[in-house]
């Protein structure tokens, strides 16, 4: 992820054919622990009490060529993968992508590799200044990086949306419910020439209730957030214009010719076994998103009596929504908590590093560097040391400069 | 890959989950057949033939996390890749990737991603002119391509190496043995100021002899061209310069936060059971690269009696070494044919479309059109049908413009 450094959080290293699953090793409890990356590893124990219902088993000679579908508009789309796609959407009804309504599904390694794609593809090449980009603040502290990376002379990083006021052609990314602070959001710029990016990667029902479906240009989507499979790095965009959907496939092509099509079969069983469930196949547990959206109630409650009882810092408030999906009202329940020091604390990371909890400063998602991110999506007994941790927290006047103890 | 277009080769498409391998339907006879492609699926059969020695098994809660090694200087390359990918060499003999000598491995979406992670890396930030890069016509096709992409102010694309004569920094892409005419390179430009950038992706004993252990700054492989699933997308970069390593890896986690895990576990476990065979594990069938060598042969063999009855087409001459891997002299036997028109003919590409014969043009290679670049690596049918097509291809003086019947 953007930003990677060393980190003390174990990883697993999956085994390499068997099928078994190992645990990782728990943290030591004085360990430094790292909630600076969004890594959805407390869906884990879920998968792993599926059992082999969601095993793959790929064979030497399996999905070998290049070509997934030739004829199709994205020919390296495994038609497996684009069917789940479709399938799940129309489930949760988060977002219009059906074939009939013109829709075209184009995959990604990643829905960060379909950024990269979407601004390539909305990029006119013949013009004299580069596009600019914007989202409002706070926004995700990638977009940057990912815009400035090759210094292109098709797009140029403008920041935040809520200050760009040029008469020129620009285009806005809304990412909603927003990383890092979860708010519902619309575009803001409003202007003429202007196109929208919809980065829809939290608009599952385990995140935020479903209100509507969204019917954008281009939305984009992510296997990592929806059932916590980051490792396969599989992205999609769902796309209006069938020629904005050949520009984005052609970048695909051009960097990286296509996607891994042992993660889109992966990607495609995983996202069908979770369809099969909500739709009544498996009457032994839970389904996935009853399942993650329960954990994220339970641990936005630890957080929430965590924040208390340190009386130092304080969290966005979230609207309760009806949710069309699960037929309930419920408030969001981001994957990140967007944490604020009190008025005390100018450099709300150094405080929490200092209490050896590694979070991501709101400098970094051009914002007020008394706000951190923190992700919520780790392991159960990693989350459970953090809101220990953070409940002891206690910021003193001990000089008038907003020291802590 | 570059400039893929609608092709009627059958594409498989592999069973979801079960394992079973299904046969891809034969071409009619009568059918275009696209050689356009460089589709490695002539390594179907032997794969299949290998039955469950190299199935990979993923449970629901494996490779879930975006990290593999955080505290790796690539850290989303697994271990057990790694591992293999230094075993492989190792036994080889065609690349120094020991990790004791400080060689870096960095791991890609197929190699096209380490094509520009590299070119990323080489570039310095703060210069007022974009680096040049160029590589020694013909060149591989894709190179432009990616070079040009998303006009970066980073470096731009100059072509042919042979034409290179400015006093600037400059990147120099070597591709050994050569994408698309198979001749073995060194640099050619040997001026100041210059980086070199190997790509190996046909340094395999089954393509050509291996003639000594490559040791550069930077070598790139890719699992397509060594064991043939290119389905995969995974490349690797060896590169020797710990901070060029570190860059590349930004690159690769900026563009799309790593590589596909799944796809790293069965590249690993493939490249595996491959050293084992190699290794006598397998007393029952040939090992990859000997059954792979062998049908090479006889596919060159194949094709230069095709030409022969033809009188209408040649065929680069390549030189007979010693097998360093093997213990045998033989010929390099290229993935593609790099076929010229007799005299008569300039557009080559042209008069085998009216053929039914689907290639690239010389022209796409920075070379003669009177030259097309033909894959070799497709399926035994599709083969076989070219290369009966190419033989009854008779070039005639018509009008004296050198049309042909």
């Amino acid at each position: 992820m953007c930003g990677t450094e060393n980190t003390t959080l174990p990883s697993r290293r999956p085994a390499a054919s068997n099928g078994t699953a190992r645990s990782a090793p728990s943290p030591d409890t004085s360990s430094v622990i790292n909630l600076d990356q969004g890594d959805p590893t407390m869906y884990e124990a879920y998968w792993r009490a599926m059992g082999d219902r969601c095993s793959l088993t790929i064979s030497g000679s399996e999905a070998m060529s290049y070509l997934s579908n030739p004829k199709g508009p994205c020919w390296f789309l495994l038609p497996e993968l684009e069917k789940s796609i479709r399938r799940i959407h129309r489930l949760v009804g988060n977002a219009a992508a059906e074939a009939e309504d013109g829709r075209y599904i184009v995959v990604g390694t990643g829905s960060t590799q379909l950024v990269n794609a979407a601004l390539y593809a909305l990029c006119p090449r013949d013009q004299p200044e580069p596009t600019s980009v914007v989202c409002a603040a706070p926004y995700y502290s990638c977009y940057q990086e990912v815009v400035e990376l090759l210094q292109s002379k098709l797009y140029k990083w403008q920041g935040d949306a809520h200050k760009f006021n040029k008469d020129e052609p620009f285009i806005e990314i809304v990412t909603t419910p927003n990383n890092p602070d979860g708010s519902i959001r619309e575009p803001v710029v409003n202007r003429p020439n202007g196109k929208v990016v919809y980065d829809l990667a939290y608009y599952w029902p385990h995140f935020t209730p479903i209100t509507h479906q969204a019917d954008y240009d281009i939305m984009l989507f992510t296997f990592s957030k929806c059932s916590g499979h980051a490792g396969s790095r599989i992205g999609w965009a769902i796309v209006k214009d069938k020629e904005v959907a050949a520009k984005m496939t052609k970048f695909v092509e051009v960097i990286s010719i296509g996607v891994s099509k042992d993660s889109q079969l992966r990607a495609a069983k995983i996202l069908g076994t979770i369809c099969d469930d909500c739709q009544g196949a498996n009457t032994k547990s839970e389904n996935f998103f009853d399942h993650a959206r329960r954990l994220m109630t339970e641990r936005w409650e630890k957080l929430h009596e965590a924040v208390k009882r340190s009386e130092s810092f304080s969290l966005p408030k979230y609207p309760k929504n009806y949710c069309r999906f699960s037929g309930e009202f419920f408030e969001t329940h981001p994957a990140f908590a967007w944490l604020k020091c009190n008025d005390r604390v100018k450099d709300c990371e150094s405080l929490l590093k200092a209490h050896k909890i590694l979070a991501r400063s709101g400098s970094r998602f051009g914002a007020d560097p008394a706000y951190v991110r923190l992700s919520l999506l780790g392991r159960e007994e990693v989350f459970n040391i953090f809101v220990e941790r953070l409940s002891t927290i206690k910021i003193e006047i001990s000089n008038g400069n907003g020291h802590h103890i």
